[in-house]
């Protein structure tokens, strides 16, 4: 695989570059040689950038931002989009070096991030029409409405597979680090008012006990494995596809993005097998890519709910194939997870694909495709995948708080209980 | 105080009185003396009440109650409301009789209570409209839309002073019990889908981080000290108020809960005065009042943020005086604690009630008016005070879970990603 430079960068704390105050640097994944490196915060870079955040948040009363016009905001909303597509190119290159998605994936996912920005832009001007909505109440004597303000300086810990910006920025700080180093210290902070998590579930639990500390809410996105129900009726067609670097054209699966991954994924494939399970193809290195972490495509039948490859997120190209007879044993068999992120069902009946919709239990279902991810709709898990939903009006409401505020407008003196009110 | 008995009732699970698996009893607080005895759940009857509750959740897909239509739902919910009103005066004494509110207030609250289950059963039935919402997305080989669903079992863990259930029931299993011996065993559940909790700051950590175990999202209200901004022009008006027997009529003041409240409200003040500040009135026990925890209401003045009574709650009879020049002062004072649950603004001036109301950092604010609660509206805090919120529309999406459906309604193969969007 080429070996792209990956421009050295500082954090981003207070509207400047800064050094990490330790200098420590993270060398960068992805191929099996050195790409760049970025550096590695600890507990000092995230009290600096929580104190910019809550100074940038409380400044002039919050005018500046926090409570600034959704008209001003947007209008930063949409240069940020408008630069996010200048810098589309450039950008993808940096995301697939990151993570090894196709650049075509990658690119999309730079109109995706553009798009984002804009929309929210769209819904920053909507808020304000929304402020001070009226709730009807049962007396005259009073006059109640809702609020809904910027919930206050945010934690977000995101994913390296996913370049999402789905929410209002607020004033940004970006700090890059480790877990232990960066995320702990960001989600026990006592001046963080909420933490949002992308990642796996064991690290969920540990910033979700972090947080708890100071009873902080937090929002945790934590993937899963993703069901397809595929009934006869539907009719199929396996198709192959381009394995190769990932800044090539027409590349459908790069590699995993480091060892670790790679050992896990071929683990858990490993272990299946020991368990009964059958690799009809894939599970090797192709012959004309002796570098980096590939891996072809994997197909695994006779898997059943009691192997781990069931139970637990593989993040790896490796497709599991289990029989079902009945609608009913399919849901079962799809349900029977602790995650519930993601679901699918393909058929040409459209009774079959409402029932299924309706009991597959995950936050997400996709009828006749799969994965297809819109900022307008609601993304985010049940059970172990987490709580909370991303993008759409939901994502905007995560990082609200709704105030009541509720007037007195008698002119009698405002005074004990009246007498009951049935 | 007059000593009434308390009936004797076991716990509720799976729709049937059941004597609690290891037979323990609590005394019932509130007077001097026993009034009855309630039992004391242990984690074996919260596996068998999580168990029915699974049970009723998923049987015959949802259809008996989870999924039921919503005007099966209003029906059973509104047969729940007239039964409260039936038996109010009933219900009211029992009220009282556990914490010690005057008769009037507990009455006030018998209304609320049947409210609630009224106002939810609107709710429910307007649910069925809001199903399947269209999501509008901008690729027209997809259809997006939002069905709201049932969360799971839910775990409430429900405060002594006030009865509200403003959330739908699902089915309702009842078990009574001390924090340590059953409400562990319930945040902790791996079957308990969420969990509401209602009372302090430091029950609520330990909650928290149980429920991280297994990343259960939680909703948190969590009292807080309660400030009122009144600048000189609103003018004020003291009046003495009846403390009594709260059973009597026209009582404004009943005693406190039990010992360990009494003590802790005493010290509170102690500590105060120690540290500055003078009691101005109120702080012995009326002398026509021998028996039960009862205190005269309290007024401290030259009290200071830096004192613990300033920052903590107290939940007894105290008020707190604290002079300011300016609004903005006052602001600030205000917003200088830990808590952010209500707080009020008494003022004759509309522009100044409409400032105070936006910049105190809590979930409601009253206006000329202090502690109204509606249904309607949305209860809940901020900082230390808690998060989510209950009541209103947001009381009931606290316990729904939002599944995006999405389909690919296209003729073409639903394939890889077309080019780019931008």
């Amino acid at each position: 695989m080429a070996v792209a430079k990956v421009p050295s960068r500082q954090l981003f704390i207070g509207g400047e570059w800064v050094a990490p105050a330790r200098g420590g640097k993270i060398p960068c994944p992805t191929t099996e040689e050195q790409i760049g490196q970025i550096p590695a915060a600890t507990a000092e870079d995230v009290d600096a950038a929580v104190k910019a955040a809550r100074q940038a948040f409380t400044r002039n009363n919050g005018k500046d931002w926090s409570r600034a016009s959704g008209k001003h905001r947007a209008k930063i909303l949409r240069a940020i989009a408008a630069k996010v597509v200048e810098r589309k190119k450039e950008l993808a290159v940096l995301e697939t070096l990151d993570c090894c998605k196709p650049i075509e994936e990658s690119e999309w996912d730079m109109d995706d991030v553009s798009g984002y920005f804009d929309y929210y832009a769209n819904l920053a001007e909507k808020l304000n029409e929304k402020q001070y909505s009226p709730i009807e109440v049962p007396m005259e004597q009073f006059k109640s409405s809702v609020l809904r303000e910027a919930l206050g300086v945010i934690g977000l810990i995101t994913p390296w597979n996913y370049p999402r910006r789905g929410s209002p920025p607020g004033v940004l700080n970006i700090i890059t680090g480790l877990g232990p180093e960066a995320g702990a210290p960001l989600s026990y902070h006592p001046d963080v008012d909420k933490v949002s998590f992308t990642g796996s579930y064991n690290t969920a639990r540990t910033i979700m006990k972090a947080a708890a500390e100071t009873v902080k809410p937090v929002t945790l996105e934590l993937g899963g494995g993703h069901c397809a129900c595929v009934p006869q009726e539907a009719g199929c067609l396996a198709s192959s596809i381009k394995i190769s670097n990932p800044l090539e054209k027409d590349c459908r699966l790069g590699p995993l993005v480091n060892d670790t991954q790679y050992q896990k994924v071929k683990d858990f494939v490993k272990e299946a097998e020991d368990e009964g399970a059958t690799l009809l193809c894939g599970g090797k290195r192709p012959p004309h890519l002796e570098k980096s972490y590939f891996l072809e495509l994997m197909v695994l039948t006779d898997v059943t709910p009691s192997m781990r490859i069931w139970k637990e997120e593989v993040f790896g190209p490796v497709l599991t194939v289990t029989l079902f007879k009945t609608e009913e044993e399919a849901i079962t068999l799809a349900n029977d997870t602790q995650y519930g992120l993601g679901g699918a069902i393909i058929s040409k009946e459209e009774g079959r694909c409402k029932r299924v919709a309706e009991l597959l239990d995950a936050g997400i279902v996709w009828i006749n495709c799969s994965q297809p991810c819109f900022c307008q709709a609601p993304w985010g898990g049940k059970k172990r995948s987490g709580f909370g939903r991303e993008l759409g009006e939901w994502g905007l409401e995560n990082y609200l708080s709704v105030k009541q505020i509720t007037r007195y407008v008698s002119d009698d003196p405002f005074g004990w209980y009246p007498a009951s009110k049935l």
